[in-house]
């Protein structure tokens, strides 16, 4: 491997034109800010000839007077390199179709006409000091002699390099290092990858192979259909495999968070680098392996890349893992109410959720709680909505009594409050708040429902959690009431009255 | 490339054990027969040791008498086995450590003890009849001279084949090439690799280059950390750039879609082959390209696995793609409309959303005050939750039919979903996203739910706001599948299939 490999980002070109993503030019200016940070080499800032509002933004990003060359995009046409020059960019990137497809059918020119106007491109652009690259437009899908000719044109007129396109994610890494080899014979040479075949870092690897030393790729591998090649990904290998430093690799997760919240682009939990997931770990015999020895389950350390490792609790968690957890809190519980904790945390794992630390606490007080005799206690609860009216009915236990009562409602989480209300009628109480978590996920999402209760001065706030909202408040409620209620007489007013 | 390489899918195993994941028995029976229906060689349905659920879920895909093999991953120890054989599994993955750590640390072994080991596990296994696989754990970082004596203790024992296993996502593919090499000179060889570097799919390809001939993969490249390669572009892959046919590729987005739903591990935009964007155009040009020559800008065509292509409307909407994408609902509007849908589109669209098929046709009913009929309306709702299993029914009418149904769920809303589910029991669609926003106020507050629901391809997002959030979420469910379902037959299924 080259040593001198260097990247190009283009999510503020390439990447900016996935469906759905658009960058104001604080987010641009600020992406760019970062990724010269973070040491790209490359920032092509976008397509100048877009229109005003883009030159607006590139005029942001070029007056911030970076380190790295600010590039944009141009077609082949002269106007456009006019327009790149208004914003001031140190460079260019002229697109020339390559492909039979792309000259005849979508440019409707010759081969001849590509040459010459890529020629005559090349001295405009360097005659105005502009640092220039040519990109054959669907280079992977092009004759390679021809693709050859169109880089011997550019070079021989005064280009800096040659980028072979992959423009459609079409093609396989035998036929990139075929193409990168043959193409570096005349000059330094770019690769352009897409992951269509999820092959995007396979075939810029393979181009770099052959000699290419300069990848273009996005944050996140945003882009168009299946996007570019990931940034984040295509560092991170070549430092880990290749000890070919790029970048600053620990600014990777925060450029990755940036790029994430900007353009709205959703990370899976399992996306490399910066997924979630990435450096977590749950399973049973993986997180025994990480207690023992960190790079167990692990290709480098989460801090190379500016994160942090974390050990997840689910539905393989054990004593020894909830016990670590706690400990981080400093709490530490009797052996019967670790069995229960442990308990509960797996069947919170077995219905598909993650277990946070947040939860694990909630939890903890729960069980441990429920070391107290409990004064008021909701012993069954119905609740029927529709069409008619919401009506519900909870039969509580309060102190030695049993209590069942109904209500109707707005709906039937009101109608079952109405009926905690009505069994309880001789204790004056209020709902200070009452406070559901957005719910994401699905219809059987896990929904939990924060509430404080007041009785006179006193005030309790409680959070249950079911994947029935009904069931959920209810259940706050009650143990809300549970915890304002005086022991020696629940069912009375309280003694502050 | 050879031409017999097959795929082993681990989604059921090394999929579930990605933090968060949990899957039903159904769930996993339901996964089992569509990889079994796209052709998949080898279906690892779990680790038989993990308990006696994990047992059942094992004994319900044993039980569906498929075509593919079906195994349980063992840990190296002869009770895990015993453990698969109650299960009725073809054969198992002895899985033994072969890195120094993985020796030493982890299992507190030696490598002779390690080889002594294979040899009698797969004597055991091969005496019960088992098709058996070694897996080299952490074989990526081992000695490959030793990883070379693991294989041969295997294979002289009686086993079937041995796994290259890149258990950390920590290889190269010069070393994946070189230890597959090496390795298949003892006989046939698996490769089972991670993309914590971004290069699962790499190495998968640098394996099979080599010589390996089943490659481990999970759907949608779930897994641990940053998951395992992702089955759908090891196949389309192999396919378009290798004609290599592992699996019937038209099967590709409805495996996608199925584990996504059954796992909530969400596809990102971008992801190749089945993420949302992958077959659409937003951008000017690129539209104008395909509007020339479908192929223009796409590798392959959306059909090839299972999809269709998307023309989006975005920021750079104009008149023409706008006139043009409501002429394919048979939609005309007066000019004066036709701009102001333009604007709404685009303004859309630098809000950073894009502009689905169902959004314009919403848009333009909102513009012109057009009231369209509707297909599906929800009739009237009755929902029953508490103690016992949550119930609900829902009358809806669809085209000229009434329909009634019932379904019991987590709660009430869940339950609703399942009766309108069934309601519509012909009709393939997804809840792709839930949400509802955070609640504050009272038990009585208005709540608004959001939901975008996909019937194939198309989407539809709405929202819905009621005192009760059942009704709000069954009423947004409802106006989505009008929206989403062919008015002349809205009872069937969509004409697409």
């Amino acid at each position: 491997m080259d040593d001198d490999v260097q990247l190009l980002d283009t999510t503020l070109r390439d990447g900016e034109q996935a469906p759905g993503v658009s960058l104001s030019p604080e987010q641009k200016a600020e992406i760019a800010s970062l990724l010269d940070e973070a040491g790209v080499s490359v920032i092509e800032a976008g397509s100048a000839c877009t229109g005003p509002g883009e030159r607006r933004t590139m005029d942001r990003v070029t007056d911030l007077d970076l380190d790295a060359t600010v590039t944009s995009f141009t077609r082949g046409v002269q106007h456009d390199i006019d327009l790149a020059l208004d914003v001031d960019v140190d460079g260019v990137h002229i697109v020339v179709p390559s492909s039979d497809r792309h000259v005849e059918d979508k440019v409707g020119t010759t081969k001849e006409g590509v040459l010459e106007s890529t020629a005559e491109l090349v001295e405009y652009a360097t005659d105005h000091d502009l640092w220039v690259e040519v990109i054959g437009e669907d280079g992977s899908r092009a004759d390679l002699d021809f693709l050859e000719e169109i880089m011997v044109a550019g070079m021989d007129a005064g280009a800096d390099r040659f980028a072979f396109a992959d423009t459609v994610g079409h093609t396989s890494p035998e036929h990139a290092y075929e193409a990168v080899s043959r193409l570096s014979q005349h000059g330094p040479v770019s690769t352009h990858t897409h992951d269509d075949l999820g092959l995007a870092v396979t075939n810029a690897l393979a181009s770099i192979a052959a000699g290419a030393d300069l990848v273009h790729a996005t944050v996140n591998g945003i882009g168009e259909r299946a996007g570019n090649v990931a940034l984040e990904e295509v560092a991170i290998a070549l430092w880990h495999n290749y000890d070919v430093e790029t970048v600053d690799t620990e600014q990777l997760y925060r450029l990755s968070s940036l790029v994430a919240d900007a353009t709205g682009i959703v990370l899976p939990p399992n996306k490399a680098v910066s997924g979630d997931n990435a450096f977590a770990h749950e399973s049973g015999i993986h997180t025994d392996g990480m207690l023992k020895d960190e790079r167990m389950y692990e290709p480098y350390a989460p801090e190379a890349v500016g994160r942090e490792r974390r050990l997840v609790l689910g539905k393989h968690a054990g004593r020894a893992g909830v016990e670590a957890a706690l400990a981080e809190h400093d709490v530490t519980v009797e052996d019967d109410d670790l069995a229960e904790i442990v308990a509960k945390v797996k069947e919170i794992g077995e219905r598909g959720r993650r277990v946070t630390d947040t939860d694990l606490l909630a939890i903890t007080e729960d069980v441990t709680g429920r070391d107290r005799e409990r004064n008021v206690e909701l012993l069954d609860l119905t609740a029927a909505s529709g069409n008619g009216t919401p009506a519900a009915s909870v039969r509580l236990r309060v102190g030695d009594d049993e209590r069942t009562a109904s209500g109707t409602g707005s709906g039937p989480v009101d109608a079952a409050m109405k009926a905690v209300r009505e069994a309880l009628r001789n204790v004056e109480f209020r709902l200070d708040e009452y406070h559901v978590d957005a719910i994401t996920g699905g219809t059987d999402a896990v929904v939990t429902v924060d509430v404080t209760l007041r009785v006179g001065d006193r005030t309790a706030s409680v959070a249950a959690s079911d994947a029935d909202i009904t069931q959920a408040s209810v259940e706050a409620i009650v143990d809300g009431l549970d915890r304002l209620l005086p022991a020696d007489d629940p069912t009375g007013v309280p003694a502050d009255d």
